[in-house]
């Protein structure tokens, strides 16, 4: 490919509206151009990278027996309405009608669509297990699409679903599963990624996984044990408090506090530590707007996710007016109205005296001990763990809080979705059985946007080998000079004619604006025909990190270009496990 | 890839809902699985059909310097308000809104994607010309969705769009183009398909092609002539009568047709052949209902696509009722109202004396002559070419209507899309120009469903081997037999290691299941291990259409294999031109 001749613009200025760097060097590159809010076309650089991602993916589905299938982007409704779906799931959905007024949903992903491709022929033990995947486009009407390519609406994705006859036989392929990701993501060169516990979420099941790439811009947080290595998303992981069981039992005592609303004022105004308060985190059920009132430590914050598990049901944070049964300010545990839902965090255990809302505007009572002043309490887990916070697994104070982008998940879902939707088989005794599935997903424009974050300098990314649009890029510094451009179209035939990928920059540009294209595009290995250096008989070689810079003569190009691709796939290669 | 383990059914019925051969078989042979009207999943292997037909496009795509994008399945309703399309085409085009409340369609086509990528690339003339493609799921809301594979209404397509600065350089790339889809369609074993002259409809633009596979099953009919090779949809085929100048002269004369209202009715009872009269043919324009009037002889058919191009806007059949201008059954040009539109068609020319409607209850003329009776008349093309009717090419009456399915189109665009999208560039003076485009689409799962259709026995399908799901079909016909087994199992693994897509039959099944579900999987070599054969040392080798059919040593089956393989494959490329 001659760079003359590719599609896409290049350029120096970084846009405006893109907050964090991989955005920035994708437009900047050439690789997408936006078409809607959190949608994107993607111009031949980014199409190869992609490509390269999913034959990667393609490859390590392959081996664990996976077969390809092709579900449909546009699934009728009354498909999601057998898993109840169709309902349940937010309006990041997208519904619509047909011409005919049929209810029809864009896929997100497809549980529903694969019981419904083996539905039939699933029906006997000996079928099992099989997984099926695919690589398609899905939609996923995101209410704040953002950061280019990592939170879009529509994107590529691969996803996979496995069929099994028993728990066992499912965790021993979820295990497969979670080890051809890590080989993927380190084929990929990102073997940094890590596992985390992570929460289910819509799709139902138990137990899941997210694998996830640590960077500043990630939106997810993630609790890391820097003792024992336990990770989870924050989502998931439990908050373990441990109360200092000292101090004195007081009596329960109302006191004015007249217009003091918040915790900060009230530890102000009382002299007391936030974590000697049970402040009041309010929340409504979606459905009717009844109240959730969760008591926590003032000190901590609630984990939404955990919440919304425990009321069974979507909660949003409340809105209370005057003549609500609840005196915003000034909840507490102690007299509240009796149509309120209320949960006692665990971290208010053990704490002899406590600041608390008296349910009464401008009273707070003090004194307050949970389980005198409300007999037996079942205390619940709603509070997000912190940073330096105690670890759930070696139980040592050594959690440390990260950000990280989710680039892959897998989840076992149980029997959600056979069950909803009668998939059945008969097992060896002739008995009708719901089959145990797992779910395994992973973006490939995500990946790609994820791995230029995490390996960029400030000119543009530097793709791994393995993936990069291109495997060579050749400059010819003079191509007006005879000489110079022969041996430059010289190499680029014998290049080309070897296997290797090259893009062929032949135009008559100074050679800054040639190497910041170069830069932009982030090919690993740079192959570079001057004037000077073949007054020498020799070109320069220089790898996109610069690790590796040479110049080597013109006989010698192939196999040098073909040694230097080698040890950079070997490197990558090292990390696949 | 073992058989025991693919997903999928197969079975002998033939479902009932099933018209055409090719949809029953790919039904019964587990290549798809109906989701809703008109939308499918592909079972395995189905999705390796198509992965080998997209393989062979891109290929050739390629080769014409295409550079590979990637369009959004969702785009902006504004995007397609720019070309003026959202509003113009119709109900086929899924029109849907976000979440924001924001137009949106489903993308059956992306003339007005292509050119919002490349609307600031494609700036100055030196970037020209240039074709970017995708290979990508499109949705076209159908009305009637049919016959499998072959309409339905979400589809896997090849879109290609070329940009150029001149009608020359376009004619030049479509021509390459339209070579390439040659090469394409002989590549997947169907180098049948004809090349006719199409109307290019919602596209726009002028020139056009339509590569037709022949079939009677087909729902396009093709003129072809049968002495010049002439070619083209009926659709778009020059109607040429040549009327007989005898007969005489009448005078116009009223006369009484009692509720005779068709044609039949008027030849009946006036006693004259329907060449002799002017049917009036009516229809309404879409937008406001009012009137299109075409007269043509008797014996013709309107079509409607010439008649629609030459109104210049959508059109329906007409209904009539007894307070319009128009008395149903008794039309005439002499004294039509003058507020409906009149076209007369040129089959009525060099008539001299014609039978028509009086424009009054019972009542025609007999003796109407076009140019005594009207003065100086616009004769128009609105008839449809006729079996035996005269080739526009070489005169000769030798047309003869086929009945066809498009499996490509390619259309000359021309500035249509770049002048209203406003896509420029500076010439070579400087000057603001809007590039001419063309683009060529290709649908893979139709492709499929068409090969299918004109390469399959009564027991299932006969894959050409450049694009069937696996190259061999073992059956090991008693896999309780360890020898037999052992051979199989061996030869699997050869077949493997070197290569060669095999699928492995290795169940306790009788030869006749194996070998229907041999037939319905139409894999171009079958090697088939029994333990009668093994006596003698050899093992069966057969070609799906029986072409093959020979006993190898165990030892040879490899190189033999190969050797068919090959053969198979040089047959297909003797007809790549």
């Amino acid at each position: 490919m001659k760079l003359s001749k590719l599609v896409g613009d290049r350029f120096k200025e970084r846009p405006a509206n893109c907050l964090i760097d991989s955005h920035a060097l994708m437009v900047r590159g050439g690789y997408i151009k936006n078409v809607a809010n959190g949608i994107y076309s993607q111009f031949p650089p980014m199409k190869r990278i992609s490509q390269k991602i999913e034959n990667i993916i393609r490859d390590e589905m392959d081996k664990l027996d996976g077969q390809e299938v092709m579900f449909p982007v546009v699934m009728p409704g009354s498909l999601w309405d057998e898993s109840g779906r169709y309902d349940s799931v937010g309006s990041e959905l997208l519904r619509f009608n047909d011409r005919t007024g049929s209810k029809m949903v864009l896929g997100m992903t497809h549980e529903e669509a694969s019981v419904q491709l083996v539905r039939e022929y699933a029906n006997s033990y000996a079928k099992y297990p099989f997984m099926i995947y695919q690589i398609q486009t899905k939609f996923r009407d995101e209410a704040r699409p953002r950061a280019g390519l990592i939170r879009v609406r529509e994107f590529t994705m691969k996803d996979a679903y496995s069929f099994h006859t028993s728990q066992e036989d499912l965790e021993e392929y979820y295990q497969k599963c979670y080890d051809a990701y890590n080989r993927i993501f380190a084929r990929c060169g990102i073997p940094q990624v890590v596992v985390v516990a992570s929460d289910s979420g819509m799709m139902g099941g138990s137990i899941s996984h997210e694998y996830m790439l640590l960077t500043p811009v990630g939106e997810d947080s993630i609790a890391i044990c820097e003792e024992c290595g336990y990770s989870a998303n924050v989502e998931a992981a439990p908050s373990i408090i441990e109360n200092d069981e000292s101090g004195e039992l007081q009596e329960l005592t109302k006191v004015s506090t007249p217009s003091v609303e918040s915790i900060e004022d009230l530890c102000d105004f009382l002299k007391v530590e936030a974590k000697n308060t049970a402040k009041a985190v309010v929340y409504q059920k979606n459905a009717d707007d009844s109240f959730v009132v969760a008591f926590i430590r003032g000190d901590l914050d609630i984990n939404e996710t955990k919440l919304t598990n425990l009321v069974g049901e979507d909660i949003h944070p409340a809105v209370i007016s005057d003549d609500d049964v609840l005196t915003a300010g000034f909840i507490g545990p102690v007299g509240i109205n009796e149509n309120v839902t209320v949960y006692v965090d665990s971290s208010l255990k053990d704490i002899k005296s406590l600041v608390t809302g008296a349910n009464e505007r401008d009273f707070h009572y003090t004194g307050f001990n949970v389980e005198r002043d409300l007999g037996k309490v079942e205390y619940v887990d709603v509070a997000k763990i912190t940073d330096g916070g105690i670890c759930p697994h070696c139980h040592k104070p050594m959690i440390k809080i990260h950000r990280g982008i989710e680039v892959g998940n897998i989840f076992q879902l149980g029997t959600k979705y056979s069950k909803a939707m009668k998939l059945e088989y008969l097992d060896e005794n002739g008995k009708r059985q719901y089959p145990i599935m797992g779910c395994y997903g992973i973006g490939v424009g995500r990946m790609a946007a994820s791995i230029c974050e995490v390996s960029h300098d400030d000119y543009g990314p530097i793709w791994p080998i393995t993936i990069a649009p291109w495997q060579v890029h050749l400059c010819c510094l003079k191509s007006n000079d005879e000489n110079c451009k022969s041996v430059a179209d010289n190499i680029y035939e014998t290049l080309q004619n070897s296997g290797v990928e090259v893009i062929y920059d032949d135009r008559k540009a100074r050679p800054g604006a040639m190497f910041a294209d170069a830069d932009l595009l982030g090919v690993p290995v740079r192959v570079i025909v001057s004037p000077r250096n073949l007054e020498e008989g020799v070109v320069e070689i220089v790898t996109r990190d610069k690790a590796i810079q040479k110049k080597v003569s013109t006989d010698d190009v192939l196999t040098e270009v073909k040694n230097i691709i080698d040890e950079l796939t070997t490197e990558i290669y090292k990390n696949v496990k």
